[in-house]
């Protein structure tokens, strides 16, 4: 008699992206022909660059001919790609060797799966509010988990672990907040995870929306990192690859956690990929490569810039009716407090009602984004504007 | 501090496909200038046809417009693409919803993240010989796996498992042995599984190379499947999609195992799905649509064909030499007995040295494919009436 796994029961449904679809069709039946203005989702929304687009077009045609076409490829990336990346990294003067770098079909999956070759004993931390992808395969993979409080106390960065952690889960930017860790606060977890012996599991995927030079892109800019962490990266935002579907991982074979010996974390993840994965599509594999390209960064660095105004324009209009804004200048969201202590679904109905803006409910993305709200900055100029426009005139503060 | 999940030390190394590696370098070093024919991987090797080709190329544009344009997508996948399958399966007489329906990046994903929706305390079997994804992900999950034995005594299909069994993994047509179940033989497996609430994780992806139209080429065309059996396919085999990365996973909402209500593993998977993955690339998904289209299927049947004629060809001309072949008739693998009692890579090493053709030692699929060959019949015409003429005129008997 087969049995469910229980871990599943352990899983608060997350009624966040339902119930925001819930309340904004029942607002658009009670108000038909009202243009309602999206800023909630997380999703890129400009046409791939040329270039990319040139790539994925060499992708479908190598497979028309008998000479070019390719079925399996490696697990692991197409050998070019991890080659692009390495060299990539080598221009941020960072050295890693291309079988440190593990192509996958996005950084989702990546940062679901980490944790599943870890010992469940581990205790994992992970930061409230956050993306919710790393709870959830967390309580999946039945792990403790606790959580570390970012708030307006600390800059929604949060402070290092109190308790004995084993694996600390770090997202920057930050997803929801636009937070980003800055080099000392970094190092500071660096530090704590090599006294521990923990790991650092460190989510990149919005590295290329930093405007910053002096925060840190990736975490191997911070000296010992190789030592402990994984680096979870994605073409999906800084290329609009979210549907293309590509990202990679970093296990760097100097890590080292309890009784391990160098290069055993990278042989196990490699372990994990080939028996359980299949390469990410080879077609996509060669729009990254294009988007790697000297062109392609030209044009994927300028598609990014034009999400960041649009946080400017969204920043600058709230500012000015004298809302509290944190994140939006060096990530594409905006992490807002409520004006007159609104909780975040209040908000959202009253920015609904009176804007009809919809954004996203702090407090879906944990405890700690409770009274907050995240708007995001992928979106169409023309929407971003009338947006703003409607919340200048229309929003009752 | 971090420790390893000690399941993967339960692994056994697989060192199958790179110990051919190494023999055939070393063969190659020794004989500078041979041609080496390669029968041994079950890889597409004929260029996409035109019709999905057209399909890709049309993802790859829509990327390139604002108004088509498209980030992520349901996780489930296109609604599109889960239409036409179910469409798909009515024609064959099988009444599936579209919410039934799961699109996956390829068969060997889902095969390898099934078992973890179901309890540790699961008992597992899986027929020996076979696909070493089924054995290795359910170590890694920590649960007991059976081996139900596949030998000449009852024609390479097992018999029903003699101990308690929760899960049930069956490929067919079987990789590596190439012989299929027969209905009568899949409606005793799946009266097995009513009775125990077990349940069957059926991977049908070489359905599309059954010739013979009384063979089962969908579980769910069995009575009462629908109540305990996940079917697993893919785009790969059938419309030469390896690299692209597209397949399907069908959980019925009729599905109960024990004290679970209906529609109950289809939200779990569901929830696994959503949690964990995000959706297959939308240019595969067109390209998917595409191979489904009355042209698109017409096409990769024939080519479908273009591999089944090579296995003919490769069945003849063994047989001709008085060897004994099981599969190659309903699938594109041949199943060899190595002749006057040879192991399987006593037999690699003579058809490399005599013959110059690599095959895969039965060994590496499970203890009883000792003694055992396969043959793949993926590979151009040129390669495999080459190789077939090698073995007649020089293997020595």
């Amino acid at each position: 008699m087969a049995k469910i796994n229980s871990n599943y029961k352990n899983l608060s449904q997350n009624y966040l992206f339902s119930e925001i679809r819930k309340r904004t069709a029942a607002f658009s039946e009670a108000n038909p022909g009202v243009e309602i203005l999206r800023l909630g989702i997380g999703n890129t929304t400009e046409p791939l660059v040329p270039t990319v687009l040139d790539g994925l077009k060499l992708g479908v045609k190598k497979l028309s001919k008998v000479e070019t076409y390719t079925g399996y490829g490696d697990e692991q990336g197409d050998i070019r790609l991890r080659k692009a990346l390495s060299d990539w990294y080598d221009k941020r003067g960072i050295k890693l060797s291309d079988d440190e770098i593990f192509i996958s079909d996005g950084a989702k999956c990546d940062a679901a799966n980490i944790t599943s070759i870890f010992d469940t004993s581990s205790v994992v931390a992970i930061s409230d509010p956050v993306y919710p992808v790393y709870l959830d395969t967390n309580i999946i993979s039945n792990k403790k988990v606790i959580f570390l409080e970012s708030t307006d106390k600390n800059d929604f960065i949060p402070d290092l672990p109190k308790e004995k952690t084993d694996i600390i889960f770090i997202c920057s930017p930050n997803n929801p907040t636009g937070t980003v860790f800055t080099r000392e606060k970094l190092k500071e977890f660096v530090n704590y995870a090599l006294e521990n012996k923990a790991i650092i599991i460190f989510d990149a995927a919005y590295s290329e929306y930093i405007q910053d030079k002096n925060l840190p892109r990736s975490i191997y800019g911070i000296e010992g990192a190789k030592n402990c962490s994984i680096e979870i990266q994605s073409f999906s935002k800084s290329a609009g690859f979210t549907g293309v579907r590509l990202g990679w991982t970093v296990v760097p074979k100097d890590l080292i956690i309890e009784n391990s010996i160098p290069g055993e974390i990278n042989k196990l993840w490699n372990r994990r990929q080939t028996t359980m994965f299949n390469g990410a599509s080879n077609i996509a594999q060669e729009g990254g490569l294009a988007a790697l390209s000297e062109d392609g960064q030209k044009q994927t660095r300028e598609q990014v810039q034009y999400y960041m105004e649009n946080a400017k324009i969204i920043s600058e209009g709230l500012k000015s009716l004298g809302l509290k804004i944190f994140g939006g200048v060096n990530a594409p969201y905006l992490w807002i407090k409520c004006p007159k202590g609104l909780t975040s679904w209040e908000f959202f109905d009253k920015l609904l009602n009176e804007t009809h803006v919809v954004g996203t409910p702090g407090s879906g993305f944990g405890k700690m984004g409770e009274g907050y709200f995240r708007l995001s900055a992928f979106g169409h100029r023309e929407n971003v504007e009338k947006a703003v426009k409607n919340i200048k005139e229309n929003l009752k503060l």
